[in-house]
């Protein structure tokens, strides 16, 4: 079975996720200026969530070129990742509603640390299938990003009740640290195709 | 004609069916996590028909690796099976917003019921095609799931006005029974590609 | 220019048309089967709006079939044609929710009328790219569907005030008329197979 | 890495983006012709919208036809031209739905200059990764019409303040001047081929 239709399934509810984000930016009734001012929080975490579901777009992308056959567990951990960052939209706006408040802020970070778990088990699940020995097996390696980027989220979460800006500052550091597509997998298949 | 081009289009409409429902969690208020308790059945709901579209995704994905050619009541019988699918998220909606109240429960079956006999007659328009000596037709063979499925639906409607309760698990079970796509189909695809 | 990339681009296109009509079913507040009864026409009006698109996209991938080349204006003259299209969930939703009212009846119809001739001016467009000898202009040839499917939708827009009923009778009469995609062009096809 | 996944992607979110402009086409409560007029002004916006989002998509399309490798720095560029696009949306129903107001007429301006910037770069990466000396660095040349347009939007906004209608012409002028794609690279395009 190849990837093509999996990946094109997998693009379209990307599109979807990242664009219906934007139906929650509520239309202002007023005119001026001051109008948007309600706006400005849900367009800031607006921008933060894009920045995500472009890197796990962009990763997903990596990470299927070096995929070579799918099977049934396969297709249900990329269903799983999808559900969790389905779940993004939801999120997104409650903090951006609410001014970064503790609990949305805690909970944005939990649907963050499970969409990061399950992006890792998709990540396992392809290796199982291809061999420990596979190209993907030898590309990812110690995948030091993979298992910091969660332990982040997990630190940031119980941070969220003393200081909710901090944690905030932690999701961003973990994106900026995402925003380049892994290199090893890039270098790697780089040198295959020589 | 060729199956690509009816794939794309299934698989947007299914993405974008999978993704909407997302949108009937409606952004609480609160701000503490008690806010998220009325948010909490629409999210089991979502959960439950989510693993639904994926076991169709998943099993129309496997229908048409085995299909050839599309003719004219082949693009039907499908767009027939995603009118159905397009009403999951409606009936999830309702289920979620009202506890399993017994009728939203019971219509929650009956469009179940109708998805899996639009699946049902795809599947019978399909090999009719393609000839009762087909590929296709050998490989799923004597259907016992979807001719299971259809009678658990429809024990599930009339239970769901004795306990509301009793007919989610039925859905659930049938569910769970399907959640691994057709071992057979693939299996037989295996061997021929041998 | 290839074909595809316009293909994939209106299957997207049509695919969210399509379901996001079913937003308009409003999750009823009650849990009796009755709350279900104000849903109905807007059920009805989706059953119809849902086939006529269906015709569309099925039509739209027949004629690209025959297409080999994309142009400006071919590009255009499908964009035109997406535009009207797009709007059927607010013609649809404004018949449902209104019990085929008059005006909105007319206007059902108008729209309905638009996409004819934007359908029939991307026909045109093809062909004069394709030239008077080319494949698609013999397939299509002298094509009655769509000079009788106008002249309908242009009788049906006046009739609407005096029975909005039969204005609908109409647009299911060409609905039924169009369902099957043309033959000519899948005769015509199959031959060229040969 | 092949384009094709990401116009794939970009296709989708497109496609939503467009289409969901539509929602904002509230249906009217009454069942009058007059009903429509407050919608009227939703749908003029709605169409400049479309056909700016027809323009990206167009342009898009020749861009990457003559792109043939992808890297991390195309993916964020246009990552970030879908950002601005995707905000078209809210500012068209802002627009739409407060007939032209001063600041809203602005704002709309801004995000189209944002866009007109985004592409800019996006094009630039391109021809960055391809070298100087690249069939597209060659068939853009100098692009006038990329550099008009931003000017043009930089000199709306401050327009606005004056005349929203004036500032609105302007909008409507530059649309028309992107309507054809661009016909140096369709030359060069063509040129290639023989």
């Amino acid at each position: 079975m190849k990837t093509t239709r999996l990946e094109a399934f997998s693009d379209g509810v990307l599109a979807i996720i990242i664009t219906i984000m934007v139906l929650e930016l509520k239309v202002p009734h007023g005119i001026e200026l001051a109008a948007l001012k309600p706006v400005l929080p849900v367009l800031l975490s607006y921008v933060l969530s894009f920045v995500y579901l472009g890197i796990y777009w962009n990763n997903h992308h990596h990470l299927f070129q070096a995929t070579e056959q799918v099977s049934g567990g396969i297709l249900w951990a990329n269903l799983h990742l999808l559900f969790w960052l389905s779940l993004f939209p939801f999120t997104t706006a409650w903090i951006g509603e609410n001014h970064l408040a503790t609990i949305p802020t805690a909970v944005y970070g939990f649907v963050l640390l499970m969409a990061a778990i399950a992006y890792e088990i998709l990540e396992r699940v392809i290796i199982a299938k291809q061999g420990r020995q596979s190209f993907l097996a030898r590309a990812v390696g110690k995948d030091w990003k993979s298992k910091l980027s969660p332990a982040l989220y997990l630190a940031a979460i119980p941070l969220a009740f003393l200081s909710s800006w901090a944690a905030t500052v932690l999701y961003i550091f973990v994106a900026l640290l995402w925003l380049i597509p892994d290199p090893r997998i890039e270098k790697a298949l780089e040198r295959r195709e020589r």
